[in-house]
Parts: structure tokens; C-alpha cells; sequence
């Protein structure tokens, strides 16, 4: 007895909005499950990116119903030697390629039954080099929704592509982080969890150093601090995010205006002696 | 008894498509009312800009059925001291922050119940200070959009913030409006309604100025006149508009590539003694 | 009898994303058919570009269940003189324009009723002169979507407006053909499809020049070659396209950094006298 499908698909590609891949896949789902519901996560992915399009599901999965598919097409190996894989956890299903995107949900799970995608009659019948998400991954995912036991789809598998996961580490009383990605607003997301950095202050207060930006302290929301001031706060997402109120921590970090080249950015977080401020919750 | 939900939950957002936000206040909708019907309007309304959130929302939902929850979340205040609302009037819903976005609409309803989001059992469990669309907009639309009484999610108020609607104004024979965006086409769309510019014109022809580009008489379409061809038309929403058949006004106005520095740029009308022309209509 | 409706309607325009458009034409929709499942192509159409979006539709529409609404709107001649048409062919119904948009399919088609929209009793009650997509075309789609039959919503025409189709063509034992697009990954898509390649190459082996790029022999997949390295596929769609893996062709065949530029880029494809290389399957 599998887990029951909610019906809903989500998607997640770096196909872009100008191209009709995304529309294609979703003609291919309702050619097959009429009734699917599609919600798009995004399509504008960083073009390759498998790392930040795993991360984008690993903080997006768990706010869908239970049963929900998730297809997640970042695949610059496609037509090559890898697999194509479905994972099913205690209360989700993906789909997509073998390359690391669902490393970080397989790593966190509970259990994960995952499925090397081999069975061609869940598939189009033609399998063109270059674009699974249509000719793979949508009918699976199609399949899966409608209540197709994932077994069916082909040979479970064990050892799955793995990514690495950049962890931040203590160093000489300094905890050390990256940015993970700019926001649409320019805030810099970094990968140091609220009870790490709790951990790490203890009683003291943070002093925060990522580029040309300093912030000391830690701020309850964006608007606490006057229009261009930097701050830290504890995101939606429960990491630490180095802000700008009402402007663009991206620029102001000396990253230039292109949000994606922060990625990887150092984060240090020194620790002062003054109490913690309150408003760290 | 009062206004009875069609299903629809309708999204405006500034959070850009690069973002899982939309992605994920969707999964939070569907867990709460699996059955709801969500259409986007747009995630990539300008930054921060309330006022032009403002109009897209006035613009936009009269064209959904009765009974559809306008969900817009623009808030360059969340975590701060705004209150988050819901508004019914006679024929809609809306929610999101109370930072003027309902403003327009409340201003032009019949009659309008406003609430203060205060009970908390229709939120997620869990609160966060940056990402109020996630954890009160979204559910509480998702609950309205299953039946529940808008009163029942808070307390009524009767002092909602007002945001400055900026009305043309006639000084010295001149009606003098202003540009409210640069749609997608860079056609400048203006605060100037039918009516305004018929009441002011009377039996006149219009001249029309706005930065550097003249343009006398209104067409009838965008394609009567010539490719690259300045023209004034009354567009889609009953509004002036100045137009570059097969070009981009907002270029040629002078206000640079970018659609979004237009914004408030003053447009003069002048009113010549010649017969208007008949295509007005 | 005709085609029996799906309930899906697909939209595809050059509104863009920024724009409320596409909402208020899906809430035109819903208010007539509030069942309706309403799917994005593209709103990121190249805009007035008609060909282009014609190409868009030819590679779509199959992926639907037949009885499919699709609904397409990139009309510069917008309140000009230019018809709205409705076309039913054998599976699928197409809505708008009466430029060429359509005319890949009708040209494609075994049979297609081509109607002229003139029955108003289908439109909006307004109709304006720029914005037929919400006045005439997506209401129409919902009330076909519903199951009116087409020949209710106007005249049958038989003298639809064409669009000039470029073919490849043989000249002096050369095979030229053109770009089409560049996609989003920067990949140019070019006009030749895969039996035209093989029957000009017959045993051969093609050398293929485009702009600055020339790349020998036919790759399996992408990632086939080294990294920055050009290579020439058989795309998703069937037709030769060039890439460059995990780089942008566009830009490297000198095109400059907008894929836009590309459109029309000549492509020359020499027949070398060693054997076709097994893998152009």
C-alpha cells in the first residue's frame, strides 16, 4: 500500500517562460491525466544549476499536500549516461534525472524508495536525445498522479546521485556560511540555519560580514531598520538573509547587479559579548 | 449572509518568477482547499510600488465572476506595524497587507466590510516576520474561498489606510494628468479617463504632450497611423494612452529603455478649436 | 457533429508577464465557462512578431487532448481591418487573429472550417479597439470550450490571410536553410527537419555553417562533446538545431548576446563524403 497521490503536479525547469516546453509538458500530463492540477514552481531556474534548483525544492516540497508530485527538469546531462529516477518519501513523490536535484529530499527522509525509470509503456512512445521533461518525466509523473504504483515504473535503486551539500563549519570562534542565492528583492539567503547560528551566539550578538557589507545585530523584520540600512534577519525559509530595507543587498555587497553571482559568497558571523537582542525569534 | 465564493483565488505579487514564493503560497492554498481555482495576474509587479499594485488590482478583477478572492501581496511593510486585512464588498473579496493596496477599491465600493486579520486559528501554526503572503494572506484566502465569514477571521474597521489617488486636474485651459505606467508594448497609459478628456474637449480637438512627444487628434486603433508614428488612443481600460504604432512610446518620450521611469511623468492636453474627430468612440 | 471540446483552453500572447492582461482574459473566460482549465503557452511571444508565434502554436497544439481551444493573440493590426477567425480542424480549435498566426495549421490541416467571428452575441458587450483579446477572442474560446459550435459564431471563409512559409532549398549541392529562434538556452533552432537532412545527406556526413560557428558530423545528444564545444542535434521538435554544450550557440555564432538577433541567420549544410555518422537516429 503506497502513498495515495493528491492529484497535484508541480513543475520546476529552467526552460523559461519564452520557450513552450512548459506548456508542452503540460499538454503531455492532461493527454494522460485529465484531471492532473499544475502549479508551476518556477521555470527560470538558473539555467543548469542542479544545486539551487534542489534547494528551491527541498524549501518548496513540504508546503503541498500530501501525495503531491513534484517534476523537476534542471538536466544538463539529458541524452547522456544518466538515469531518470522517481523517489517516493513518506508523503511526496519526484520525478526527474539522476544528478543530485533530489539528493537533498533522499537525504532527509525518513525512507525513500527510489525507481530507475526504465519501463518505456509510462513513457511517449517516442524518446527524443534531448527533452525527457516531455518525453519521460511529464508521462511518469502523469502515471504517478493518476495512482500508478511507482514499483511499476521501473527497478528500484539505492545508490542515487549525490550532491554535495555545503554545510556551514566553525572555525577559530568564527561560523563560517555561504550565500546561497539573491532573492528577487536582492536579499542574500545564505545556507546557516537558526539553530545553528542560536548555537554558535549563545548569550552574545552577532556581527555579520559577507563582501563589502557589515551588519551588527539581529533585526525582527525588513522594516525595523531606515530606508537603505543593512540588516540580518531570520528568512521565511529559516536561514539567516543579510537585507537591505527597501533596497538591494545583492548590489550593496559588491556582487554587482546580477543576483546570481553572490552564490557561493563567504557569510562570517563573529560573536560580540553583548546580550543577544530579543527579537532573534 | 453574506457573498458567496466562486472558488477562484486570484494572485498579484512583486515576488518575480525566479522565486518559489507564488509556488509555495499555492501549496498552502491547496492544503487548506484543494479544490480552488488560482490564476496568477502577475508576480512581477514593480517592487515595493503600492500605488501601481494598486491599479492593476482596480484594473484587473472586475472581469472574474462574483465571488473571487483577490489575493495581492505587496508589502514592503510585513513584519512591521501594518495590520493585514480582508475586504468584502458587494461583489468580491481581497486580501493582503493594509498599506493602501485596497484602497482604489474600497474608495469606489457601494459598501465595504474591512477586516483586521487577528485570529490566528486561520494562519499557519507558525508566523514568520518576513513572509506574511505564506503564513496569513494565502490561508486566509484559501478559507474565504471555502465559505468561511470574512468576520469570523478578525475584528471590523473603519480606517483602513488611504493611498493618494492622483486625479487630472484642469489649470489655465490645460488638462494636466500624468503617466501611471509603460505597459509591456511601452504604450504610456495615463490617469486621463474617457470621459475626463470628452468633458474637457467639448467640441475641441485634442493636442497632447507628454515629454518629447506631440500628438494631435485620437485614433481609432493603433494601426491607423504609420510604423513609427506617434498616436493617441483611449486603450483597453478607458484610459488615455499615448502609442508608437509598431514602436515604444515610452522610448521615444524620452524616459529612457526602462517602462518603469515614466511613472508620474506630467501629460498635457490642449484643446485646438478644430472639430474632434469623429473616432473618439 | 463536430469536435467534441476537452474543457482545455491554451493561451499564448506577447502581453508579457508584467502586465495584467492575461489575468483579466482568463477571467473573461471563467466568467463564461467557470470549468474551463486554462493553460499557458507563452505570454513572451516575440511581440507583433506573427511568424514566430505561428511556429509556437505548430510545435504545441499536438501535445493536447484533441478538442483543445487554443487561444493566440499577438495582433498588431489590432482594431484595423484584419479579421477574428475561429478554425476547427479534424482535433483541435485555434481562436484570434485572422493575420497568418493560424496558418501552419490550416496549411498542415486534412480539413479546417474557417470562420469569420462576427456573431457579437459571443463577444464582450464593449468591444474595444485595442484589446480584442479580452473582448472578442477569449470569449469566444470559453463559449467553444463549452461546446457552441463554431459556424454559431460566424461566416465560413475560405480566403484566410497566409504566411509566407520559408523552406529549406537545395542550390549547388548545398542544403540552406535558416534559424528560426534561439531557445533559452541559447540552442538555434533552424527550419530543416530531420527527413529533409537525411535525404540530402543520403550516405553522406554533414559539415554545417552558421554565422561564425561550423561544426562537423550529426551528435547524439548535448553532452556528447566537451564542454564549449559546438555540436549539431536533431532537437525535440525535429529539426536540426545547433548547440553549443552547456554554452550558448547564439552568441558564439556571432550573433550577439539577444537570441532575438538570430531570426533569419542563414545555415549551410555541405555533404562531406565520409559515412553518417549511426547516431543521427
Amino acid at each position: 500500500m503506497g502513498l495515495k497521490p493528491s492529484g497535484i503536479i508541480t513543475l520546476l525547469t529552467d526552460f523559461g517562460l519564452e520557450e513552450p516546453y512548459a506548456g508542452i509538458m503540460k499538454g503531455v500530463i492532461l493527454s494522460i491525466h485529465p484531471h492532473a492540477r499544475l502549479i508551476d514552481i518556477t521555470h527560470q531556474a538558473a539555467p543548469g544549476s542542479v544545486s539551487g534548483a534542489a534547494l528551491l525544492i527541498k524549501e518548496t516540497y513540504p508546503f503541498f499536500p500530501a501525495g503531491t508530485v513534484h517534476l523537476a527538469v534542471v538536466d544538463p546531462g539529458v541524452g547522456g549516461v544518466r538515469r531518470a529516477i522517481a523517489v517516493e518519501t513518506d508523503d511526496h513523490f519526484f520525478v526527474g534525472p539522476d544528478n543530485g536535484i533530489f539528493w537533498p529530499i533522499i537525504a532527509g527522509a525518513e525512507s525513500a524508495k527510489i525507481i530507475n525509470l526504465t519501463e518505456s509503456r509510462y513513457f511517449l512512445p517516442e524518446v527524443s536525445n534531448t527533452f525527457h521533461g516531455r518525453d519521460i518525466f511529464a508521462p511518469v509523473a502523469a502515471h504517478l498522479s493518476r495512482g500508478v504504483d511507482p514499483l511499476k515504473t521501473g527497478a528500484p535503486i539505492d545508490d542515487p546521485v549525490e550532491l554535495p551539500l555545503h554545510e556551514p563549519r566553525e572555525k577559530d570562534g568564527v561560523l563560517i556560511g555561504e550565500v546561497v542565492r539573491a532573492d528577487h528583492f536582492g536579499n542574500l539567503i545564505t545556507n546557516i540555519r537558526r539553530e545553528m547560528l542560536e548555537k554558535f551566539l549563545g548569550a552574545g550578538r552577532p556581527v555579520i560580514r559577507v563582501g563589502e557589507l557589515e551588519v551588527e545585530g539581529l533585526a525582527g523584520s525588513y522594516s525595523e531598520k531606515g530606508e537603505g540600512e543593512p540588516l540580518a534577519v531570520i528568512g521565511s525559509s529559516g536561514h539567516l538573509e543579510i537585507s537591505v530595507n527597501l533596497g538591494r543587498a545583492c548590489d550593496r555587497a559588491g556582487a554587482g547587479a546580477s543576483g546570481r553571482a553572490v552564490e557561493g559568497m563567504e557569510v562570517r558571523v563573529f560573536r560580540s559579548k553583548t546580550r543577544l537582542k530579543e527579537n532573534i525569534e
